[in-house]
């Protein structure tokens, strides 16, 4: 365990955990129905709601970031619901799934992965849809596998003119990373899950419900008892949780969320932004080409085609000598594609080793010279500042 | 927090975690799409398998209990199926409403709280369905609302009999308690939770699947994707899971089941046997009734009727003077019984401070003498010998 101590953790998740997160996360367990446990359930919901930008209900659910958006989606819609998935990566190409399996009609919105969505196509049958027979628009906002951030404010805008649709979004590695202003964008359900910009490890997830979604939960006629989020509700508004909650996990959730009030969302937002600047420029200084579309990149992860050498085998070289583990692609993906993540807990500092190793292992492969591995890391550093 | 770090769990769960389980739990987490946490997910596979008693697979998700068993009845199952739900407490009663939620047909098998269900009913219904419609028996094994151990050795026999039937079972409060040969018995679904026998805070809960079950399976058609077996076991086989598990709950389960390895099964068991009969017959040293049925005591958990004093009040006594949690009643037994656990990681010592602090306060309110209270310790020490 000596040598993973020092693991450096540059994935879209788990991200790096603080000292203090981790701390508060081996402490002893305490009762779930005690006075003190609700009021650690009320102090955390305050702060997921400070974070969200919002004053809707923000449920913690026990269970992956896939458990949350499956909850939107089968407590707000019914049988034979007629919905737009936008598709554009891994994980839009989840909730496709997800909507079909619980017999949902989807029309797809695809774009090639390391595109974005076209807000226009959106738009579009929205506007045609007159007898407001679309229930819901489900799209994922920072598309982790492809680096892409999609224009959830744009989309938002249409989503609201149509009045009747929900947005159920995604927001797993957006939350925490860039601006996702849940009222201002008048955004129904958006999930995220712990492992992300929390800073925490997986097991939690989180779910935003806006009073319109709220309403469509009544007409739902989807089968449901685990994720049926009336059942949080109403424990929530005594500041518990329908089941036993990963007690430990709320323990770090409000360790890292007492962190992230003190570093200020603005802070953390120009933080992400500036590592992503600096990864996607350092990249292009050692004639890497990066997969997404440079005018929608991601502020948590950074993906970069891998063409002279197998991404795969990159990674394992990154990996074996330096001890960072880095992302790789996925699906159709794999081997052509790392990705970099620099979501949650992450400095400049690991900004700067995560270049010098990839800019020493293009070296020692005669793919690049000194020179090159000397630019991106000047390029990086105009970035830090 | 000082005090807290003091606090002695004796609730059904979350139970006391060992140190050594929460400096795993606590430690920096690490990529779950890598290969030292693919060898991590085998041989935790492995050691549940052996604390299973089965050849079966043995599922981990990220999720309370309760995700467990929905997961056993939501795929093995089909809309207007007809079930058997053995219902004698909180969490039988839970498992019908599960049952409901999805559309199922179920005959209840309903004991008074606090008694037994009785095998000869399921027997009865099972032999008369010569159509042989009965598709699952659904029940809970230890009551750990009750403090009820149900006959699941006999049930279990009577379900085979049927040949048809699943036998699905929620062995949250027995597995890692007494014995549950899973493959003995010809268990088909046994769900469980890790804050419980495991000794590790809550988070995950398990799964095993026997190949009938499997089959039952792929005929099922009720929807589902967070909790689709499927998915996980198409994962397991490669070492991995669907969607990202909480890696740091992992560590912590690869900790304490090999602390379970240490101690073995059989002393496992008997520890808890020895707790059982220590509590429940200082309890009744005490002049306190036991609200269980005495042929039917869980190993877990023993529930004991308070008629002089309300149990709620008696419960905040016992917190704030010793620093030691009870649980209290659910439902329309709050304030009526009050409930010791003695699961996971419990040792002698914590059962003598739980019987002296409960033989002093009803020393104190004037309900027992001196006498009784040295009795209540001298008995349960012959059980602990």
């Amino acid at each position: 365990m000596a040598i993973q101590k020092k693991l450096s953790l540059m994935i879209p998740g788990p991200t790096p955990v603080p000292e203090r997160v981790l701390q508060a996360l081996g402490s002893h367990p305490i009762g779930h129905r005690s006075k003190e446990f609700q009021d650690l359930v009320y102090s955390t919901t305050q702060k997921l709601r400070w974070l969200h930008q919002t004053k809707n209900d923000v449920l913690t659910i026990t269970g992956s970031g896939t458990a949350a958006m499956e909850a939107g989606i089968i407590n707000t819609l019914s049988k034979g619901d007629k919905v737009i998935c936008g598709e554009n990566g891994k994980f839009g190409q989840r909730w496709v799934k997800v909507a079909r399996a619980f017999g949902l009609e989807v029309i797809e919105i695809n774009s090639k992965w390391g595109e974005p969505l076209n807000p226009n196509s959106i738009k579009k049958i929205l506007e045609n849809d007159h007898k407001k027979e679309i229930k819901a628009v489900i799209l994922t906002h920072s598309e982790t596998s492809t680096g892409v951030i999609n224009d959830l404010e744009t989309i938002s805008k249409y989503i609201r003119n149509h009045e009747k649709a929900l947005s159920i979004i995604d927001c797993v590695t957006s939350i925490g990373a860039c601006n996702v202003p849940t009222d201002e964008w008048g955004l129904d359900i958006v999930a995220s899950g712990s492992q992300k910009g929390y800073m925490i490890p997986p097991g939690l997830s989180f779910i935003s419900v806006s009073e319109k979604a709220w309403d469509a939960c009544d007409k739902s006629n989807l089968p449901k008892f685990y994720l049926d989020l009336k059942f949080y509700k109403k424990s929530l508004n005594n500041n518990s949780n329908p089941y036993t909650p990963a007690v430990n996990l709320i323990f770090a959730l409000e360790e890292s969320l007492k962190m992230m009030q003190e570093e200020g969302l603005e802070n953390i937002f120009q933080r992400h932004e500036k590592h992503k600047l600096a990864v996607s420029n350092a990249i292009q200084a050692l004639n890497l080409k990066l997969f997404a579309d440079n005018n929608s990149l991601s502020p948590s992860i950074t993906a970069i085609e891998s063409t002279q050498i197998d991404a795969e085998a990159f990674r394992k070289i990154i990996k074996d000598r330096y001890d960072i583990l880095l992302a790789g692609g996925q699906d159709h993906l794999k081997g052509k594609i790392f990705r970099v993540g620099h979501l949650g807990y992450i400095n400049d500092r690991d900004i700067m080793v995560a270049i010098s190793a990839i800019g020493l292992t293009l070296l020692e492969q005669k793919i690049i010279s000194t020179e090159k591995l000397g630019k991106a890391l000047e390029v990086a550093e105009t970035h830090l500042q």
